[in-house]
């Protein structure tokens, strides 16, 4: 098996991601609320770029979920919090969800064979069923606005530790480029301070300012959900 | 202070370190080369980044130094081992040195206004005198042909750290981006195993397969050189 990380959307080029599983990271906030959101419920997930495709999408019965420069569009049901997507009200539910760089992220990678989605609340699970698919594996960091996220770096190392216990069961190791290695490193020297570790992160400064710090500590919780999302037909879902 | 850290020269913008103090890291050979080559009593060092360049500079009594593909250039006195900057051989000269990655990111460092290089083997000589300089710092990791390059990235987690140390003694925390924190991080999980860490990097392995794992294993050492470089006037000195 072949892991790669990539550090931020702006690096994805399509020949990197064809024929391989790509797993898109954005810890704060877009891919934890997703798999938060799944977990809870909803049927289905359509991730887009523009709130314009997201209003284009909106039928009756869906929610609309995103934001922009960290808060809820105006007009949607829903911003990008996790917490607001409580299970009595997003449960079988189709939701329509706009966020600035993991829907780019995911729309990026749309040349690959398959696409879930990571995060730390679901690595282990993430792993599992990305080393089940059998294909060199793309770790794409979001990042923000083309720039590197240090959330997104820590989880792609906690998601390369858990892609290697997945490959030590079958007696392979496997190659990680130098990037994925160094976030490797750094998931290892601060797992066990990971609230403190994205507070002091852009993003978690920028979110815990606005009110948001329920937010980072909830997403930097490791493996408390035990389940995966793939994009199929242009929405994401649970895996089974 | 500020401390920005690049992840290789492909990501140097000139408004990036327009006013700033750079430090240029290729640890994999070039920088390593360099300072030793200096504290041995080279001259000077002009680092161009073509063969043409370097012959043009040419001039009775000088060394032409330099590497492709890892490889000494045909018809040049030295490669880029510093293993080979011998103290009889190099004392009182001046040299020519033209390396891939490391000549390159000091050209394209050429907008700031000091130009520092950086190693494992002097990092904290030349974070104290990046930080007596005052100015906001800018850490570029050379990286290999624009990809990251993980023993680059481990310096600059070292030269973060140093710079750190500096700082504190002034009562003042530097404002670290994203990714100079997760260099941070990687570098203090594999410090006490550096050799470990630079032989399974990417162009560790490539040196140590072609017979330079003596080269690996000099240049993983920290703060041995207690002397920093500077180029003034397109070329590169001890800094007094």
């Amino acid at each position: 098996m072949n892991i790669h990380v990539i550090a931020s959307v702006n690096e994805v080029r399509t020949e990197d991601v064809r024929g391989k599983t790509v797993i898109v990271i954005d810890v704060l906030r877009a891919t934890s609320t997703m798999i938060t959101a799944l977990t809870r419920g909803c049927k289905e997930i359509y991730a887009v770029e523009t709130v314009q495709q997201a209003k284009e999408l909106h039928r009756p019965g869906a929610l609309l979920g995103g934001e922009r420069h960290c808060k809820r569009i105006p007009g949607f049901d829903l911003g990008n919090s996790p917490l607001e997507y409580e299970e009595n009200y997003v449960e079988g539910k189709t939701i329509i969800i706009t966020t600035t760089n993991g829907t780019r992220a995911i729309e990026r990678s749309s040349g690959a064979s398959d696409i879930l989605i990571g995060s730390l609340l679901n690595a282990r699970a993430c792993a599992q069923k990305a080393a089940g698919l059998g294909r060199e594996i793309v770790i794409v960091c979001s990042g923000t606005q083309d720039v590197f996220s240090l959330e997104d770096g820590l989880c792609a190392g906690l998601l390369v530790e858990e892609l290697t216990a997945q490959a030590a069961g079958t007696g392979h190791k496997p190659q990680v480029n130098d990037f994925g290695l160094s976030m490797l490193y750094a998931y290892r020297q601060v797992q066990s301070r990971l609230v403190e570790a994205l507070l002091n992160s852009s993003n978690g400064k920028r979110l815990a300012s606005i009110g948001f710090r329920h937010d980072v500590e909830y997403c930097a919780q490791v493996n408390t959900i035990n389940a995966a999302a793939i994009v199929r037909e242009g929405k994401l879902e649970l895996m089974k």
